[in-house]
């Protein structure tokens, strides 16, 4: 295997970390964004996080209300008979609600191995088009201030959003980069031709689906001349759904990005080689993935069958720490030789 | 009614057309962009058309083929029986076609009411992102330019585009400016706050829908900062989707924008009143549409009961003439009194 699981696997799990509101479970604690700042290695943690229900016959969604000008957390509820719980990750009632209220919380390492959890969230849903959290973020340090760019999810749709911290203790918000609905956006670690680049993941609902499109920003607030970089192979492991993970990594050969793909069953981690100058140009693109779902906390926890990265240290110019979801329940980590991998798609 | 049909309705038909391609039908002329040029009023019509069939039992769906490098129109063919065409507009088979090629054509006209339309196409799709062809445009002329932004139905994705001309002979074409799905992009005349802004229509696969957003941009080509103006209001006549149409105009009171909604089986039109220096915020909205299909030219086409308007033309202070397409077919025109709109929205 070309990605060498760490044994401390997994790194962090839900039974880490107290839930945020009382009398609450925390679900899981899964794809994180990674970073370092002062000699640690960090991540940024999707929390998920649920009501405990006393009565099975019911079921249960959290919302945040802002109709007062407050921030206030609401819980739904529904008899069970009364919505459809088919995928019990969302309640399907007069609209779909989450089944569970996403917020991000801070890790921190010395050794990129061992984290400890930071008890409160650090980041959550504080507006109408965030009311059913926040979740996924990407981490990049650019240009003096890290850039946070992460997904929220509201009853108005899937909007990425921007933030910038250069301490982790306060945050600039800049607002909506990409509307409904869009996710998965990372960007590329420098300007390409005079301008900020990212990979994102639009959805189609009438054509097309859950392809990997790149977008150029004079700004980082303003996103346009879209491309189409790579799009789904049916039959292949990625023949569902791909988007891409966190940062893409540039190398001598071109920019390498660890991206995942869904073959409608399970989610995998495979990597494409883009071109320079022009990352909408795929120079090769693995055809097997590179880590499947194979370990129990991969196998089993809140969606089954996961692996997805979105967090990614570069320790040297050849190695780098690979943090990812399991099973949308736990955090893993992984180590990668760029040069391993660049050779199997070159190869 | 406060809109007044113009009496010579429809403007333009299918029958005052030659199809574009040997052996083709024009099914429909609708759905366009208007402006004032050298003196005249033209608009920029989204035509489609498809081939003629001797075979009932055969379905077939046009699409616009790169492969070879060059341009080629293609014919895709299956047994009726072997495809899904519950909704004729759409060939579903291994994906979703379209059952029509789309394209833009010019007319022109001394008095708004007579037009003559341009015998050839004036843009169509040009590549792979638009090989289902391109619909729907917004002209406006801003700083000595015709910015014009259409949408493209492509296997990949409906995607929204930006191009000018000065002379409609030669246009600069600037590249996607909003990635899938998003559709119904139309600009405000002039910046705001010194940003230029737009109104569109993303679509939320998952949760949300078909809302009406903002945008603002630097240079008209990268978009961000995006807000949610106003969203459908259930068991209303745009209690399914909204979206806008043409331009926003600018008055006293704020900026007017004439927009579509549907109940899920009628497109009708009706008017919301925006805050001129916060747009997304919403002064006041018509409870009940301004214009409902109800003559044959809007109830009986290529899809029935649609009226749908994209394009108007600011005669004066106070009046405006919209044109708009009747059940996706016909070009139809209206004229209405800005102070009479602003005085039921306020009133």
């Amino acid at each position: 295997m070309l990605i060498k699981r760490f044994e401390q696997n997994p790194l962090i799990s839900p039974n880490n970390l107290s839930p945020s509101v009382e009398g609450w479970e925390v679900v899981g604690t899964y794809n994180c964004g990674a970073f370092k700042y002062n000699g640690k290695i960090g991540l940024l943690v999707r929390v998920i996080e649920r009501p405990i229900l006393d009565d099975p016959d019911k079921v249960a969604a959290p919302i945040l209300d802002f109709s007062t000008g407050e921030r206030q957390l609401k819980v739904k509820t529904w008899p069970r008979d009364e919505v459809d719980v088919t995928d019990p990750r969302f309640v399907k009632a007069d609209v779909i609600y989450d089944a569970v209220m996403n917020h991000l919380r801070l890790a921190w390492s010395t050794d990129g191995k061992h984290f400890e959890v930071e008890p409160t969230p650090i980041l959550q849903g504080e507006n109408d088009l965030q009311n059913l959290g926040i979740n996924d973020p990407r981490v990049l340090y650019l240009e003096d201030e890290y850039t946070i760019i992460y997904t929220a999810n509201s009853l108005w749709g899937i909007t990425t959003w921007l933030a910038t911290t250069t301490d982790w203790e306060t945050f600039e918000h800049k607002g909506v980069i990409f509307p409904p609905d869009n996710k998965d956006v990372a960007l590329f670690p420098e300007k390409i031709n005079g301008r900020y680049c990212c990979l994102h993941r639009p959805a189609g609902v009438y054509f097309g689906g859950h392809d990997l499109w790149l977008g150029y920003s004079p700004d980082l607030l303003h996103w346009g001349d879209h491309k189409l970089v790579a799009t789904r192979r049916p039959g292949m492991w990625d023949g569902e759904r791909i988007g891409c993970g966190a940062e893409s990594l540039k190398t001598p050969e071109g920019w390498l990005q660890f991206y995942h793909g869904s073959d409608g069953t399970n989610y995998y981690l495979g990597a494409i080689l883009l071109d320079l100058n022009d990352p909408s140009r795929v120079i090769a693109r693995t055809n097997e993935p590179l880590l499947a779902p194979q370990e129990d906390y991969e196998k089993v926890g809140y969606y089954d069958n996961v692996v997805f990265c979105n967090g990614l240290v570069r320790l040297s110019e050849d190695l780098v720490y690979l943090y990812y979801g399991g099973a949308d329940k736990y955090t893993a980590g992984a180590e990668v030789s760029i040069s391993d991998v660049l050779n199997l798609l070159l190869g």
